[in-house]
């Protein structure tokens, strides 16, 4: 019996939605040939990680491991698939392998970063493949909401892993490949070890439906507006982006696309000839100039992102366009659990100035870009896997998913983050754990989610911060009174005097009482300063609030 | 003509959902005799008011005409309408009134703060009513998610107001008093000036159902479980809590309450009356004696607040109680909009211990307590009043009520919180603009909303805080070097040295080169020091740090 291994490893995407990066090696056991399949990020948010730009993944045992990683394969271009290449690829160093219009996108990344284009190699879809060490690995067409999204296959020494990525089977896709289930049971035929699976929205009871069955949709309700009609979605879902740029040009309106992320997608999409058919566009100051029932603009933001074009039309202006009674605004889009607030917050903006908002609350306008529960089973039926691993999806997902699989006689394993799962048995089986995590770029700087850094925020934002300021002389005697300032805190409290100066007040006292030990010892000074303004806080305003001491001491 | 008038005027709730506070008065302008509808809260988020422990309206427009106020009329005991009373009754002084249920809950408010059971008075619902200066006020029992909640019977010398409160249209409560449109058609009779009415629900395009339509369903799902059921709803949901008891009791469990508002509903709905055939409650103690297939627990913590019941098991323990693989866990319950997030933290939490989460994503397990739109529809129709008065909503329900109105031909107005409108007229008039907005009550202090306390809260957990310490001797130089603390932000950056090692360097070089007229000005050298330390923050990690300058002067 050999005792080279094929295992899996997720380091990010596999208990959470966001931040995915999967990792196959083969070989003896710390001597495996390494892949690793894509390199995506999470967004921040106010609630845990307030300030921090982006959350990418921990690729610290990557990073250890360089010299036996082959290669990197990107299966798509969203941004928690690719949006890491450009801030890891430096402690990584393996060759980026994608489809053109990936390859596109993540050079834009890489350049960024001051990286070549020769980092990112463009590949042709299976039956094409590429070698990496041991393994050989094509990039099989697949339908998701946004062009060449691909499955990998990769075939090991110990058989065949299909990782499918995120994908919808979609026959009519408007952009992109359409599911070709033909080809897919072709690739089946030798039979499939592994079948690591999206799990996205295994809680979605019926089937999924085609991106093309809201085209008619659209096209009614932009046709009979009477106003401006502006229309949201993810930039990336180029599909979407032209069927409501075909559904405006057919309802006599010219299109004008807002937004960086808009223009850049659509200029990706054109560049590497994925997108035809694209109806003329205009400039904003061109649609400035029309009748405004003549105009459609298709912007950016439908996450109520705050900086994005929805939300600078919602507070009043952008690029020169104003919204206003009568005006009809479109959500074609489907908000993520946690945006909620912002884009309820945009809705009522544009309440307030009287434009009609339609959102997808009745299904008419926006499609989902993963596979349903129906489809997850249609899959697993058609490759037949030894077993089937959950990916890209919260514990419940992968769990459910996990629990769909093994209902239908296949066998599955529920692997997290860190959980690395060795496939070459007959059943899936544990081989370790690796710690994981998560990295924030924060600024220009990288941290570690428990640095500590994040949580000090989050401390400060809850509680208030109290600065305290002594001079201590070569005596060990106060040299005048502590100085106190506050942040974040009420002026006045319980004793009806300003906050500082009772606080002043008390840590002079205690500072004055102090024994000659305390006073001596910084440490010591420092922590009866903190515990006395700490007791006068929760006093006065009945908050303990975060204390930073300065001693200074004159020698 | 007289020149009297009667007016409407809402503090909250009109343009938000939460801190429901509206105003009625009568008389010559600046006399007018008034009384007050519901004093309710709103909670806090991260996002905006992080450390804020409570919001309230602000009331200082009605504190300034404390005199003129006759009485409070609270319409149910959800935190929303009644929260406030203990916080804000002081300053308002006017007796309030309400029925048993709900002045349970509001002695119980008011007793918190040192208030005697006698400033709440109970009253008998409608044909019985309460005179108030130039107002007589009857309590219309309606159906809604708590029990005994009422409509208010406002008549006026200008006429009668029905002011809705929360309700839905509900011939089969369970708990409270059913729909009865013969008695509100009776009310209707003499002619509605204006009808005042809830808005939540008008986006949802079909009648609302009965809260016995989910009796069945949830039998169902808790007969069928094999391992221990915990069930979560709104502790204020007392026909909820009954129906799901009631459905566990039949299927040969013992019920045990957890959560100290689900023990304070229940004893407050046995006290008043309204709750008759509860199931016998077991305590968790006998609870954890019995095999978990004969238990049921009813938790706190729909929302997934983080210090509730829910939110306890699902870290692990509560009260001896531990969940475990092959339970199941129901979320009879809506996710209010914000808090999606607390949710499924713990829906995940619970999916890696095994527990099987169940949630109303089928509309199987919960109906809304809010009238939908056909259901406003029928009482618009049952009332037909002069006016209708959309309220309790944000921006885009009110707009959408006020349409809806129109469209089947009655006036309407959208007046959002400090909106004064005249509703002497034939239709309704905007008389004037309030000040208004939000108080917070942040530890035992209240403050206000624009006050800049949060604000400086959020900029910490934004930028992180730096904290700069320097002394300057008799002759206006620098005794030693700057001390530099940081709290939030990364302690290493780009040059690789400690980010406050750079700090003090480069402050120190300013304070040292800076000329003497800025060393011997406060107010210029912390604006040159803040200048330095935020460049060189920028340059070192690439962020606007918050910077605190403490100048100590040696005299």
């Amino acid at each position: 019996m050999s005792r080279e291994k094929l295992i899996y490893l997720p380091l990010g995407g596999a208990g959470e939605v966001g931040m995915n990066c999967y990792v196959y090696g083969y070989g003896a056991e710390g001597k495996e040939r390494l892949i690793v399949v894509d390199l995506g990020v999470t967004f921040p948010d106010m609630d845990g990680t307030p300030g921090v730009d982006l959350i990418l993944p921990d690729i610290a045992w990557l990073e250890e491991r360089r010299n036996q990683i082959e290669a990197i394969f990107i299966t798509h271009a969203h941004e928690d698939h690719v949006g890491a290449v450009g801030h890891l690829y430096e402690r990584l160093g393996a060759p980026i392998y994608c489809r053109a219009f990936t390859a596109n996108i993540a050079r834009g990344k890489m350049a960024e970063h001051g990286h070549s284009d020769k980092t990112v190699r463009t590949v042709s879809p299976w039956p094409e493949t590429t070698t990496a060490g041991p393994f050989t690995v094509g990039f099989l067409p697949i339908s998701h909401s946004i062009p060449e999204t691909s499955a990998l296959v990769i075939d090991t020494p110990d058989g065949r892993v299909v990782h499918t990525g995120d994908f919808k089977l979609d026959r009519t896709p408007i952009v992109g490949e359409a599911w070709t289930p033909e080809v897919w049971a072709d690739v089946a035929k030798p039979g499939i070890k592994a079948l690591v699976c999206d799990s996205t929205n295994v809680f979605s009871p019926d089937p999924g439906r085609s991106e093309s069955d809201i085209a008619d949709n659209l096209e009614a309700l932009i046709s009979e507006a009477s106003g401006m009609v502006v229309a949201t979605t993810f930039a990336s879902n180029v599909a979407r982006v032209k069927t409501l740029a075909q559904a405006g040009e057919r309802a006599g309106r010219s299109i004008c696309l807002m937004g960086r992320a808009m223009r850049r997608m659509i200029e990706a999409s054109v560049t590497t000839g994925v997108l035809g058919d694209f109806p003329q566009v205009i400039s904003p100051e061109d649609a400035a100039q029309l009748p405004r029932e003549n105009v459609m603009l298709l912007v950016t933001g439908s996450q109520g992102e705050r900086r994005a074009a929805s939300a600078q039309l919602a507070n009043g202006k952008y690029m020169g366009m104003k919204l206003k009674e009568g005006d009809l605004f479109l959500f074609s889009s489907k908000t993520i659990p946690g945006n909620e607030r912002g884009v309820i917050r945009i809705i009522n903006q544009f309440s307030e100035i009287g434009v009609d908002v339609v959102d997808d609350s009745g299904g008419r306008y926006h499609v989902s870009g993963h596979a349903n529960r129906p489809d997850l089973t249609t899959m697993h039926e058609l490759m037949k896997p030894q077993m089937v691993i959950p990916m890209h999806g919260e514990h419940r997902h992968l769990r459910e998913h996990a629990k769909l699989a093994q209902t239908n006689g296949t066998q599955a394993i529920v692997a997290v983050n860190g959980t690395m799962v060795s496939l070459s048995g007959n059943a899936p089986q544990v081989a370790g754990y690796v710690e994981t995590g998560r990295t924030y770029l924060d600024g220009s700087v990288k941290i570690g989610a428990l640095d500590g850094i994040v949580r000090d925020r989050l401390r400060m934002a809850m509680n208030g911060h109290i600065v305290v300021s002594v001079i201590m002389d070569e005596e060990n005697e106060a040299l005048g009174e502590p100085w106190v300032e506050i942040k974040g805190l009420p002026e006045i409290g319980t004793s009806n005097a300003a906050l500082v100066d009772v606080l002043e007040a008390d840590i002079d006292q205690f500072v004055q009482s102090a024994g000659t030990k305390i006073r001596a010892d910084d440490d010591k000074l420092d922590e009866g300063i903190k515990r006395v303004a700490r007791k006068t806080c929760q006093d006065e305003i009945g908050k303990k609030a975060e204390v930073t001491v300065i001693i200074s001491r004159l020698e």
